[in-house]
């Protein structure tokens, strides 16, 4: 792919490839370019924005603008509220029950890949849990099929979609009355519409749809607060954070700067409904291209609990597999390895992924076959 | 200051000012030069750096040179390992005592002003620790004048510049035989060569001399991993962050990116050796309108203990000092406002901060006392 430069008024052609990695991961080409051409002087400031005090009124009103955009994305209430930390997701994993899962209680986990299994082994380290549901005996191919639920759990977290398996929750479980639902949505967060009010708290590490790595959205309903318990590190402390607005510290000014202009991005290309459309056809020439192979391509996830963002398949045998990343590799395919947990590829098709991309990397899957099926 | 835009190939003239932030802060313009040439395209890999896989290759081969560069810049021995983590020097005020103060032992801390009273006050919350000595007295405006050391202490730390009192200790202290003597060096780390086989651990946020917000350099001795305890969360583990050479999960990859591009600046730049010398004579200029101005300008920082890094001083009234900053800002010299536990003015003169711009602060500090003395 090769796109016009068009932003540096130059005649220079920009060399772009089709990105399918898993996180950090394509990010939209405008929100690159308008970055890149403020880079220096960010909005007549005379500094980069790499350069800002975050005190300064110009960062403060970026912070509250990029949470305004979630808000409006989300449609989210304001008993919620919206923290920008660092860490990843796996922070979220200590955090979460250090300050969420008072003394006494219990903390109810389902698992349907690597992230949920490694959540819940921090959270087992820190005091008790249960396993609320597994799919582990079938390699984590599907969401788990029954759930054993406590009805006094202090939480029940569920893993909305799976990165390393391609295995996601189509609707969300209902927990039991009055048991808070805690999601780790990090590699599907913004590519749906979701009912904001069935939970109580949501996280997210950016960088996969909503940004570069470096910063990690957390949304909590502020009577989750009351629960956190006195002593903790104030970086590890919810509350702590919610009174410092994200900045009890200095916060990842620039990580937060690029996840506000995806924020826009979206927004100005129809917010979640209509990208959760384009996530459905772009997911839909993928798996077709699997279903159509009459067997040669083979789903790793059973076909209800598909993953509309990590598509994951395998090829006949491993020799097949290293020649298809290779291939695909040199005609401008990247990222497609599979994690070394499940083998075989995976196409991530986040927001950011194009239509074009997809629609490449099936029309490269049909023509494989043709050459080696 | 005004420099043609010349990386855009356009004819606008580039806007920048004095930048005189406390972090984030002033960054090399080259540094920001060439990360906005290569933004869209990393070195021919057809995406952003901001796009890349942290186990890709080119990513790999980037945290490779970084950490190789720092160990040249500081001359680090082998037994020492360096980790690029997320969270601030705040999240090490944590880590720190998690990590190496074992059960039944005390760490004593000396405190000089705001940081080190904060890493204080977190790690007694974790557990058992003294208080070996503090100029709290004298509002921190020297480093402690007498310290009363354990010498049983799991470690003694110390900060090495206090970036809101603006002091500085000119040489590390002298802990008991046996004693790790661990450093915050987060504001003038790399402004100037250390003796680096006195300390055991020395941590710094990027945000002032080595790069943007949302990185922070850990540097350990080796032999303290076996004081780790079991059951520590993944994240605050260090031995699983130095197993996983800090990409136990997505590190934060576009500020250890930036990281890079400084330490090669400052490489290019004559090492530390050169920098000290440029940042005592910058300091100096600064200094040196302070001490001729009769005590229209009165440092807070006693001069012997006087930080290169952050110029901390009053004018005769607070009315003065807000003309004084709001005059200097329309002037182009930003970032001077004292912090808000101090008051006064403050520049901060971090690595980047050309002698041109402490040549013109010094001008305006003569200037404004002329008018207003």
């Amino acid at each position: 792919m090769s796109l016009p430069s068009q932003e540096l008024g130059t005649t220079k052609h920009l060399h772009r490839v089709h990105n399918f990695n898993a996180g950090p991961a394509a990010l939209p080409l405008p929100v690159l370019e308008q970055a890149q051409s403020e880079l220096l002087d960010y909005r007549s400031t005379g500094m980069s924005i790499l350069e800002m005090s975050h005190r300064s009124p110009a960062f403060e009103n970026l912070m509250l603008e990029t949470e305004q955009d979630l808000r409006d994305l989300l449609g989210l209430p304001d008993e919620y509220k919206v923290l920008f930390l660092q860490g990843g997701a796996t922070m979220q994993f200590a955090m979460l029950p250090m300050n969420l899962r008072p003394a006494g209680t219990s903390a109810d986990y389902t698992v349907n890949g690597t992230w949920g299994k490694t959540a819940l082994k921090d959270a087992q380290k820190l005091g008790a849990t249960r396993l609320a549901g597994t799919s582990e005996a079938t390699n984590f191919d599907r969401v788990p099929e029954t759930l054993d639920l406590d009805p006094q759990a202090a939480y029940l977290h569920i893993t909305s979609n799976e990165t390393i398996h391609g295995v996601q929750w189509q609707s969300e479980p209902q927990p039991p009355q009055g048991v808070p639902l805690v999601c780790d949505i990090s590699s599907d967060f913004l590519s749906r519409p979701i009912d904001v009010g069935k939970y109580a708290f949501l996280y997210a590490g950016a960088q996969k749809n909503a940004g570069p790595a470096g910063v990690t959205v957390v949304i909590l309903r502020e009577d989750l607060l009351e629960r956190v318990p006195e002593g903790l590190p104030v970086m590890l402390d919810y509350r702590v954070q919610v009174a410092g607005g994200s900045m009890h510290n200095t916060p990842p000014t620039f990580s937060i700067y690029i996840v506000g202009l995806v924020f826009k991005w979206l927004k100005a290309e129809g917010g979640l409904a209509a990208i959760a459309r384009r996530n459905r056809e772009k997911a839909g020439l993928v798996y077709g291209a699997i279903d159509n192979s009459g067997g040669f391509y083979h789903g790793h996830a059973v076909p209800k609990d598909r993953s509309m963002m990590n598509v994951t398949f395998h090829l006949p045998d491993e020799s097949l597999e290293k020649a298809f990343a290779t291939q695909a590799e040199n005609e401008g395919l990247v990222g497609l390895k599979g994690h070394r947990s499940v083998g075989g590829l995976r196409a991530s098709l986040y927001n950011a992924v194009s239509l074009d991309s997809a629609q490449a990397l099936a029309e490269f899957m049909v023509e494989f076959q043709r050459k080696n099926g």
